[in-house]
């Protein structure tokens, strides 16, 4: 089974990456680019066949190492 | 108009940070969790509202600034 974990910035909370990506848009002449966020994806592969152990399993992991939940928000997709 | 964009190293190409993941999730006593790949996600606002001229521009915008295409793929998503 595999797991695709999208984790972002809470709306409100600053996002230093996304607006230097927005700025250098903006430098190289893309001045379409009102704003940008950046996130990040985890992508898993995981021994477990049973879809929803899985999802408990992943969202445990969330909690205790992959996101920061006090300022990030994260989705989980199980797949295959 | 919005645009997701998912930037992942090609397979093949080594991935530090998502041995580390591994790493520390077994360590951590999740040892169901076999690999773990990350990747980034570059979520841009658009003033543009043609669909076909957002792909484009975006496409442009990850050959020339945001993704590695030596080692990284990538995907647009065009949304709203």
């Amino acid at each position: 089974m595999k797991a695709i974990i999208h984790i972002e910035l809470k709306p409100g909370v600053l996002d230093p990456q996304g607006r230097t990506i927005a700025r250098s848009l903006a430098h190289l002449g893309f001045g379409d680019v009102k704003g940008a966020r950046q996130g990040k994806t985890i992508e898993l592969d995981l021994n477990t066949e049973d879809k929803k152990i899985a999802q408990a399993q992943v969202k445990e992991m969330c909690e205790q190492l992959l996101a920061n939940t006090v300022i990030e928000n994260y989705h989980i997709k199980i797949t295959e």
